[in-house]
């Protein structure tokens, strides 16, 4: 006789674009797990089973939403989860008194994941009884696309609940990252929000046009990136005496980067609203119209292959 | 009779790594092109016959090593010449005296490159008589291997010289984008190294260290931007509205973290040679050691392939 299949119960509380791409890459890469969907949405049936099937690329459609519930009511969706996933709404209110709530429903041992791109575990625990239990899993959209996942735990959350948290999606195959201290906008955001920054304001002084910028780090930093991160590129472009002498060699370029940047930035008043904003969105939206992004994450996912081989 | 089979010279004026990397790409990519090259070291062409062979990728090395010239002086080198390309010391006294030089040896529609990655077409040319002559065109190291050339004209550069330098680049299959305006660093260092204070600054304050940096770059932004550069990639994340809707909806987020940005680099004196910069050059070195640069090319490779389908 067979052993038993030990089914695991993920809970997905919130089902807009981030929910249905974690439901898929949950169903797709974990052959064993049900995913049970809670979002107040009136129409959540329909809803989900027009909509999860666009997330499930590559995979047997049927046999995956064969493993998704519909549950009425958060009660439902939690009390037999081994996780629960957390993507409502970027509001601290909200945040916390849903915790609390689940913290009641939910059994001890069940890992409690939120998958805000702001909001800290920290301030989304303040009302819980027990604030080791939840750790901030963010994700880069989409995630059943891109395997980033930032881990950030809070000073309270437990090393047990932070272990099990990098192990199950390092099963995944996915690339979960411990992030050692709470900080705005988590790392990933605020390295690509620093780049956009920049990016902004070589477009509104008129440098180069939004889809030249575009091609420009297509061609260049994208493909480094994508092979060897910031650090290590620039340790080989040191050669021998790796990042240490990259800096003696080139500190003074870099410097003097630094330095326009930081003039560029307050002369054309790069702040968000600001007045270069509107021909900035404007010259965008002229470029690319809708962009199509099921042709770009069939593109990324060839790119991540050819990168892991 | 066959019609006689026109070569194209071209003088490589400089056999540093960038050097040979450019003579590699003629040579693999225009099968009709001589490249002489020209560098005052005296084991020149003991140097060349040992060292292009490694920047001949995936190419027939005996026959583009026969359309190799060695030139005994910079006269030899272009007086032939239909293209010469400069990548000497990072000097512009060095830039000036040689141009000037150049100008009187090469005939009058020779287009004249420099590699540099700082010093403007402006600065170079002020000792030539025909300052229309002169571009600036920047690689994204190494050049055989990374589709980037940056074209920088300055204010007095022709629309002739323009035009061919851009039409000779899309011939060989590369990405040339022009820069419409000579700013500190041109466009593609300023975007990375924007990018790289950020990654500084947070390995500073102890909130990831460098190799979980590079993995969330490798596992987020750099697949995503390989695709589709930052506005594209925000114009998609803004839904129909596009980066207009993208900025009414996460404008705060993305000022958030600008201000943070701030602030941290201004606490941390995120600043080259500053205090941060030797732990962050030694977490560096005993990460990586040193980096295989062989097998990061040959990846690199397969990712622009896998992107370009």
């Amino acid at each position: 006789m067979a052993a038993p299949t030990v089914n695991v119960y993920i809970a997905v509380i919130g089902a807009g674009t981030i929910g249905l791409s974690f439901a898929a890459l949950h169903l797709t890469t974990y052959p064993h797990c049900i995913v049970t969907i809670y979002d107040p949405r009136p129409d959540i049936i329909i809803y989900v089973d027009t909509n999860l099937r666009e997330y499930l690329v590559d995979a047997n459609v049927e046999q995956c939403k064969s493993r998704v519930r519909i549950a009425q009511s958060l009660a439902e969706a939690v009390e037999d989860a081994d996780i629960v996933q957390e993507q409502g709404p970027e509001n601290v209110e909200f945040k916390r008194r849903t915790w609390a709530q689940i913290e009641q429903l939910a059994t001890d041992d069940t890992l409690l994941w939120s998958s805000t791109s702001g909001i800290s575990a920290s301030e989304q625990s303040k009302d819980m009884k027990d604030q080791s239990r939840l750790v901030v899993v963010h994700p880069y959209n989409p995630p059943h696309i891109m395997p980033l996942l930032e881990v950030v735990p809070s000073p309270a959350t437990s090393q047990e609940v932070i272990d099990r948290t990098m192990m199950y999606w390092r099963y995944r195959g996915r690339v979960p990252v411990l992030i050692r201290k709470e900080c705005t906008g988590f790392v990933a955001n605020r390295l690509a929000f620093a780049l956009f920054r920049e990016a902004c304001s070589l477009v509104a002084q008129g440098v180069v046009g939004v889809e030249d910028l575009d091609s420009i780090v297509q061609a260049s930093m994208g493909p480094r990136w994508t092979v060897a991160g910031p650090f290590k590129s620039y340790h080989a472009g040191g050669g021998e005496g790796g990042l240490s002498s990259f800096m003696d060699k080139i500190g003074g370029t870099v410097q003097e980067c630094w330095d326009a940047s930081d003039r560029d930035v307050e002369a054309g008043n790069i702040g968000v609203g600001q007045s270069w904003q509107e021909d900035v969105c404007r010259q965008t939206d002229e470029a690319y119209g809708v962009v199509d992004t099921t042709q770009r994450d069939k593109k990324t996912k060839a790119v991540l292959k050819a990168a892991s081989k």
